[in-house]
């Protein structure tokens, strides 16, 4: 069977799906590898490069060529529109946002899985491309803030005395945030971190940062009041008093496919120093930080706040390392003789397939 | 006696020659001191710091009007012809570079300092100004670097497998150099440097990188026949393995004043992996890498090629901070009961004096 893979078309979108050494994997297991001219542009991987690796290199996206197509925006409903009864695809795919794209799949028989549903299973690690590129977007959070931080983030010692570290607050210890807090500890800075669940203490102070803690009962790592008035006044306060103390801000409360929590309001930013800046990782889906617009930077009085857009897709060579090997892996799972074959009572392949034979197979929110 | 703090009207000038906090020590020591409106903006000191620290903020420049000028760029002839017979000038002054402004203050019989020409010696590293900047020079040159690259610094190790440590060679060990080296290790590149010194090597290795040598004689910690044709050719067959080996180079190679060494070239870039970034210190003095643009951005083939512009002037904050300090410290050696009156029998401020009582106290090149 023969497995497409696409010069991504929506904007901004600078990663792709497969790179050389992912399709070497993929003919190593008896499949065939289309890839559409210029697909690793962005990435540094040129045509020559996929086809010295043994693929076919065509002018078209592989929408309807190909038994497969593997790519990490979802098709647009145009394209999927040329996918064939059986074909497979796997994307990046928030089927809340995409529900014209999901009537289509769904009305053509394709079998589509979107990495955005992958179970959080160990079996299911090598695929699991939101934690891969979070880590890219928690490293690039720190990049962004230093490349906008008129001062230095490590402490310096000169003739002329001493400059002290930039203080580093990080809100939200998931993988974005504690790639982040690495990220900011490893140059040097003076690092805090917040996260609703108590229990990424342990993580968070591994790394050398400082966990912020409320001072309330919490069950199972868990506050125990997290959503009554009580607690969410209680942590303003708190979150207030810390970006107050802080230089730099990175903010990483972002669930897939939900608004995210605002944790920041302009009232704190207009307490922080002059020239502290502010990343928002969130932006996208509605921010943490009132201020924040995707893809943008905003002053806010004498704070720079940047909203962070498609972050993975900055530092697309390695991104696109990252999110290949996931979905080499996930392909591998559902392959064998040169066949893909999803078995969709598999826990994990079951858990990220969104279409099927007609069907829907999850309730859209 | 009065000193005037201009707001810097050089283009791309963002440092200013004075903060808050070395007002503060200016009037301890019995000076008086006037800041433009607005000198502090890009370093976030805004005006109402300066008069809470006991600064008079004024609308114009303090030429003419304050018997000390400070500043980080050297005054414009337009600006140093309002300067007065006696009146003393502190900058960042290149005087091959500006001939028509040093006539000026020759002629006006103005008392001129540069920073520049400050002595090397143990007395003067606290004014030591071009050491701290090369200090922001070689912290920045990894942070543009970093924000260019479509890779990783560090190593990461996923569940779909590792990545390996970007790797950064840096050409040329001096202050810039030794902090660029720092930088990209914290960051956790792997790092290689080279010097014509030889005697560089336990720098460099003190900070974790590799110090690539030529396998020629030394003599004083310095290749023998460092301009012989020998040395130069086995220098460029050096350099152009290390530098193709290389995901980021940072070139450093700049003596004030002077045309920098041509140390990189088109074919050495054309034999980096795509995607690689060049970042060179040295590109406003003519340039370490011959594609290099001072204040660009240019590909040379998949190869990203940046020209360092005022470095320090992107980090405003600190580099004021440091610069501030650095020319509070000359100012007080020669200042006694609140009375600026250079001795210029002294090595240090007769070293780096320019123009006094009408004479030019060094020959132009």
């Amino acid at each position: 069977m023969r497995v497409g893979i696409p010069a991504e078309s929506r904007p901004a979108e600078r990663r792709v799906a497969g790179l050389p050494e992912t399709v070497t994997t993929l003919i190593g297991a008896g499949l065939a590898v289309d890839v559409q001219a210029g697909a690793g542009a962005h990435a540094h991987a040129p045509d020559a490069a996929y086809r010295a690796a043994g693929a076919n290199t065509t002018p078209d996206h592989p929408a309807g060529r190909t038994e497969v197509v593997i790519s990490v925006q979802p098709p647009t409903p145009a394209e999927a529109a040329r996918l064939r009864e059986g074909d497979i695809t796997i994307s990046f795919l928030q089927p809340n946002l995409e529900r014209e794209l999901v009537e289509v799949l769904r009305d053509r028989g394709v079998t589509s899985f979107s990495l955005d549903l992958l179970p959080r299973v160990t079996r299911a690690q090598a695929a699991d491309a939101l934690s891969s590129q979070a880590l890219v977007a928690g490293y690039r959070a720190v990049v962004e803030a230093v490349h906008r931080l008129p001062k230095f983030l490590p402490m310096f010692t000169t003739a002329a005395g001493t400059v002290p570290p930039a203080k580093v607050l990080v809100l939200g210890a998931g993988v974005a945030g504690l790639q982040a807090i690495a990220t900011a500890r490893r140059l040097g800075a003076v690092v805090e971190a917040y996260d609703v669940r108590a229990a990424a203490k342990e993580e968070v102070r591994s790394l050398g940062a400082k966990f912020v803690e409320l001072d309330l009962e919490t069950q199972d790592g868990v506050y125990a009041q997290a959503q009554s008035e009580t607690f969410l006044e209680r942590q303003r306060e708190l979150i207030a008093e810390r970006v107050a103390a802080s230089d730099v801000v990175i903010t990483t409360a972002a669930v897939p496919g939900r608004t995210a929590p605002v944790l920041v309001t302009a009232d704190m930013l207009k307490a922080m120093a002059p020239g502290s800046v502010v990343v928002d990782l969130a932006a996208e889906s509605g921010g943490n930080v009132t201020a924040s617009v995707a893809g943008e930077d905003t002053w806010v009085g004498d704070v720079l706040v940047h909203g962070a857009r498609n972050m993975p897709s900055s530092m697309p060579a390695h991104a696109s390392k990252l999110y290949a090997r996931n979905v080499a892996n996930l392909l591998l799972m559902m392959t064998s003789d040169g066949e893909v074959r999803p078995d969709l009572d598999d826990e994990v392949l079951g858990g990220c397939c969104l279409t099927h034979a007609g069907e829907l197979r999850r309730e859209l929110p």
